[in-house]
């Protein structure tokens, strides 16, 4: 069919009917104006804070300002009560919980693919008891699948996900799909993909257990536009990663957060960002300069 | 590598180095203000015009404000001097020449590819002469070509968009990438893609011949913010489509433009903006109120 027959075609029948395309989005109707006024939650990786136990590495990110710890999944359903005893008392709250489930989304092999959904749902349970906003999944780091985007999209879309996102939408709390660069996974390279993704899942599950997250790194090398990938983020946003143009702590090098940051306040944002990233020189000395750094460059993105 | 690892191996090497990856955009960096002031350029395509010839067609839009036409591709090298002829002594310009071109770039056959290769090249060269801001391409419709979206993008890349990019730089004028909903083209659908591949293209070429647009009536199926989606698109964006959700002229359905407005306003967009809809009622009524509605919805459109 070629361009103009298309187009009749489209403007006789109705595009989104005859194409058995998703319903416009809200969003893309115009209602662009945030709810709230965004916060600045800052966080970081457990395993980034110098300290020989948690009780330690808590006490300093209090201390440097910090509202937030983000842990690994790994294991997290058996590590629900020490986590929470740890937080107990102090005004750290539980930023997100990173990966650690089995297997991927997109393995090719379906029971290994089945392995992973259990696994997710385990942790997204334990999210739940933790508050965290979400799991951060990956669908498929590049090697890890045989199949096409194309494909790898429908199977997220008309299956996996909106199982995934039923569980965490009843336990409170989201899958937060991640965006990295091409040099680790082709599938999903940009914000405005994941959120298109999140939108078509949402429209099927009506409810919005599966969201994403945005990371600083992978975005200075895969988006154009910090601002415009928070934009089409949007309400699917639910957690940010910090970290350097060359993966060690903001302020570590020429990396400016103030064009995102611009976006996170367009759009009310109220989550954690959560340092994700290597360090040049004494960590004690460094991490609290660099989140000083951060609400430097949060007072400079002025709207 | 798992997830750490690779954490790891990239604040130590560099990441952008390690992979091989491209430098960070300035404009990820943060330097996201506009220069000029944008422009409502109003335009159509020349087969949504009433008229019997080409001089009642430009009377028509004179009177109802437009300022510039859009013309099909198909033989265009033969027809720049009729067209230079019936645009003398009026104000209206070449807004965009839309396809036209033989075959497609992602096409199976290496020998179909070069025919489409020289046939953009002889367009673009009549673009050249006609002043227009370039020639709209889009890579491959569904069903055009067998490639994976990875190696789409490598070829268009590494070899046949910075090709048709210099030629273009040469004759002042642009390759314009359109992004088209999944219905028509899976490989290009978000205006945020569009531009890292021109971004791409551009840090190989340093001309800036690969550029993009965006359609309203796409961006409506596919991007969760039109604003997001535009700040993306960013300085890579020289021509605008307009239609309503279902296809027709704006105005004619729910269809809001001022977030999309917005963000080209963000951007200081000076290109033209043309129709290509279908039309419910007479267009000698409907066109010059859509475009009346289209200029209310750009005053809407504040910062």
């Amino acid at each position: 069919m070629d361009r103009r027959s298309f187009l009749l075609k489209s403007s006789l029948l109705g595009a989104t009917v005859a194409t058995g395309l998703p319903a416009v989005s809200l969003a893309a109707l115009g209602a662009e104006e945030p709810k709230k006024e965004a916060q600045l939650r800052l966080a970081s990786q457990d395993g980034r804070i110098p300290g020989k136990d948690m009780k330690e590495k808590l006490a300093k990110l209090e201390k440097w300002g910090a509202v937030g710890i983000e842990f690994g999944g790994g294991g997290l359903p058996g590590r629900v009560k020490s986590i929470k005893d740890g937080l107990a008392g102090t005004n750290i709250k539980v930023a997100a919980i990173c990966a650690g489930y089995a297997h991927n989304l997109l393995n090719d092999d379906p029971e290994k693919r089945q392995q992973c959904m259990q696994s997710i749902k385990d942790i997204l349970t334990a999210c739940g008891e933790l508050g965290s906003p979400g799991l951060i999944v990956v669908p498929a780091f590049n090697g890890q699948t045989k199949m096409n985007n194309n494909d790898a999209r429908k199977l997220l879309v008309d299956d996996l996900l909106p199982q995934l996102g039923e569980h965490a939408a009843k336990n409170k709390t989201h899958v937060l799909l991640e965006p990295l660069n091409r040099g680790e996974a082709f599938f999903l390279r940009q914000l405005a993909d994941a959120a298109a993704i999140c939108r078509d899942v949402e429209a099927k599950t009506k409810n919005d257990g599966v969201a994403m997250m945005g990371d600083f790194f992978h975005m200075g090398i895969e988006e154009t536009s910090d601002m415009g990938a928070f934009l089409s983020a949007g309400k699917y946003l639910h957690h940010v990663h910090l970290a350097s143009r060359q993966r060690n702590l903001p302020g570590q090098d020429e990396r400016s957060y103030v064009g995102g940051f611009r976006g996170l306040k367009m759009i009310g944002y109220q989550d954690f960002m959560s340092l994700e990233c290597g360090c040049k020189g004494d960590p004690e000395v460094e991490i609290p300069k660099s989140f000083r750094f951060l609400e430097d460059q949060w007072k400079q993105a002025t709207l």
